[in-house]
């Protein structure tokens, strides 16, 4: 019984952690970097799925999807709104594929954004058919501290300066090109991760053990 | 680094696949039965403690609590408040003992009771300096079904017929010593699962691996 499940990855430390506890599960992990085309910042994403040993794949959503979280931004003058509306269009976007049975993220209990309530995350499974494993939802930070510490070397920057795969690279710089300072919509501290390194082996007990 | 965490534990499939999971992710598991001291029922859930092969012990709770339980029972004509009630006092009776800085449970995501929302489980984890780990919280059931139906053999029963170790049926018994028809305060088909045997090796994977 092959037990694919699809990760929405970014090369962050929550997303590789996800992927990591799945992978623990007896899951076969496709880490999925989603991209609009604008950057090739999923290269850094690419990165670090292969310090990690997953199978990895690029989806390139459809660039309106993009426009229109721009536009939420402007409106706002703050990204939640954009960042949930482009979480949940890359998640529906996967799991409509027919291949996909099983898709998954690194979203944590004590996230604001992205965030789908009990009532999205079914409504996702049952439009599209698939589960929805949130791998770090039962996890607090402390948890999740001593979980990355044990496994993953870890850079953390400011958002301005890492070089990560995930669409706020994309969002910052669609908003650039249209005369505004991304630094008035976001947060001005916000520190970012992305692993850059294993501690220890991580594909030990990834297939199943019958 | 010891990772010991203390994990409520009745020997139910939801119970059970939470401490399977905590193995994987490195945790030192101890199965937690929580008793009143009325019934030995918590001899069932030691009975798939050690199908699982984890430590395990017996914490007796204050009678007290059976009591506060059976009257909210009696006042409500339901359990709900009841059981949400006697959880969240094993949550932190566990959690008040020095020697744990880590206690789980195997709430999920579709549960209505026992379950912390996310000011009771931030609460929870400051006022005993805990972390409080919910492996299933992330998960729904689709993916509960096929981790569980991969790892455990399970016998499935109507919650009056089972033999198991959880509090509801002490505070069943309970509302029988004092004349009332538990079928009258539960709901009357609510199927109950017990795990009697492995399908899988389940601590293959259970230490650090460095």
């Amino acid at each position: 019984m092959s037990m694919r499940v699809y990760h929405l990855f970014s090369g962050g430390k929550d997303s590789s952690l996800a992927a990591w506890i799945l992978s623990k599960l007896g899951y076969e992990v496709t880490l999925v970097m989603v991209t609009f085309g604008v950057l090739d910042n999923w290269k850094y994403a690419r990165e670090t799925a292969k310090i990690l040993g997953f199978e990895h794949e690029v989806v390139e959503l459809p660039r309106n999807i993009l426009e229109n979280a721009v536009n939420m931004c402007l409106e706002d003058g703050r990204p939640t709104r954009a960042i949930q509306y482009i979480h949940e269009m890359a998640l529906e976007y996967i799991a409509s594929r027919e291949d996909v049975e099983r898709i998954s993220d690194g979203t944590r209990r004590d996230d604001k954004v992205p965030f789908l309530d009990i009532r999205k995350a079914r409504s996702l499974e049952d439009r599209f058919n698939v589960a929805y494993i949130r791998p770090l939802l039962g996890l607090g930070y402390k948890t999740i501290r001593e979980l990355v510490n044990k496994i993953f070397i870890v850079e953390e920057r400011e958002s301005e300066k890492i070089e990560k795969g995930d669409y706020e690279v994309e969002l910052r710089y669609m908003l650039k090109l249209k005369g505004v300072d991304p630094l008035q919509i976001f947060p001005k501290r916000h520190v970012q991760s992305r692993v850059i390194g294993l501690k220890m082996k991580m594909m030990s007990s990834a297939g199943p053990e019958e």
